[in-house]
């Protein structure tokens, strides 16, 4: 996706250990109007899939997914960090490794919002290492719900989880896919 | 706001201790339908003021304010609760204690994405006690920023925050403002 590209080689920012800062558009403070281009991209590539639900997880994923679902006219789930006492006792949980902040979570999802009826589009920011994706797709499995696929916009092509989840046979679409970076440079695949 | 009220009225859930469960629409699964017609009434409610950027809080605001924020053709920033390694050290930072999860947060945003030229509405899902509308206000304050109100969506009306908050001559609107509640009903401030 051309614009996002551009954005961001013009707005990012390449910090120590491969950690690419997008926060000035995309995970902190948030330009709408490109969540929308996001959204119309992401209908274009799953425009033939049923969708019924588009999940995703806290936090910086919310805000994108839902602007994504008004192209598909669906409801959005997020799925929860850590036990909240606001949350009902049944839930799918799992647990997701977080390499950002060196700890591992629990995941959940109240079980009335995912049903083996549900088509489920995954939405996030970032794919790297695969942890949150592949525990998203845990909790839809769990569910029984159907997985139509899943919509990155920015994976990191250089780490392992975008391999992992096209080899189990996931419809995944990354809008920009990092070959490679430097601490001054970086270049996308084609 | 009367489609809200109605819809509190029918999907919402009374749990003890004056927790009032919306999470079928608004902070679980959130219904986009729902939060388009939320952007509009904040968007009448606040039609003559200069607004350039909405402020938020993680978790459960993100998705309103994104939605509400098309309305106002203006970016979203969200606060975040506790400091993240993938952020700069150039932060505004306030104390906020969460009665839901009984502890005290840092909350923080970068200081490049909130200045004397912004003029900022601050949108949440909920206010109740007040805790988290005064830190996000405090932070405002703090980058010499204009607040030209604050648009919630369910206000507690029988506890203390709305008070604090209009006493402070803040512009604030509540689409919803609960009289009272008991287990089994809900009454709505006229």
């Amino acid at each position: 996706m051309e614009v996002l590209k551009q954005r961001i080689l013009k707005d990012g920012n390449i910090k120590p250990g491969n950690v690419l800062k997008v926060d000035s558009f995309l995970n902190h403070q948030m330009d709408i109007h490109l969540f929308n281009e996001i959204g119309k991209e992401f209908k274009k590539r799953f425009a033939n899939n049923p969708i019924t639900k588009i999940l995703t997880i806290e936090t910086s994923g919310i805000g994108i997914a839902c602007i994504v679902a008004q192209y598909f006219d669906v409801p959005v789930v997020f799925a929860k960090k850590t036990q909240s006492i606001n949350l009902d006792g049944d839930m799918y949980c799992t647990k997701v490794e977080s390499f950002t902040h060196k700890r591992t979570y629990d995941v959940i999802i109240a079980k009335k919002f995912l049903t083996p009826e549900d088509h489920v589009l995954i939405i996030d920011d970032f794919l790297a290492n695969g942890c949150a994706l592949l525990g998203l797709i845990d909790l839809v499995q769990n569910a029984g719900s159907t997985i139509e696929g899943a919509g990155i916009v920015i994976e990191k092509g250089f780490q392992k989880g975008g391999n992992i989840i096209r080899e189990m046979g996931i419809h995944l679409e990354s809008l920009a896919i990092i070959e490679s970076m430097t601490d001054d440079t970086l270049t996308f695949k084609e």
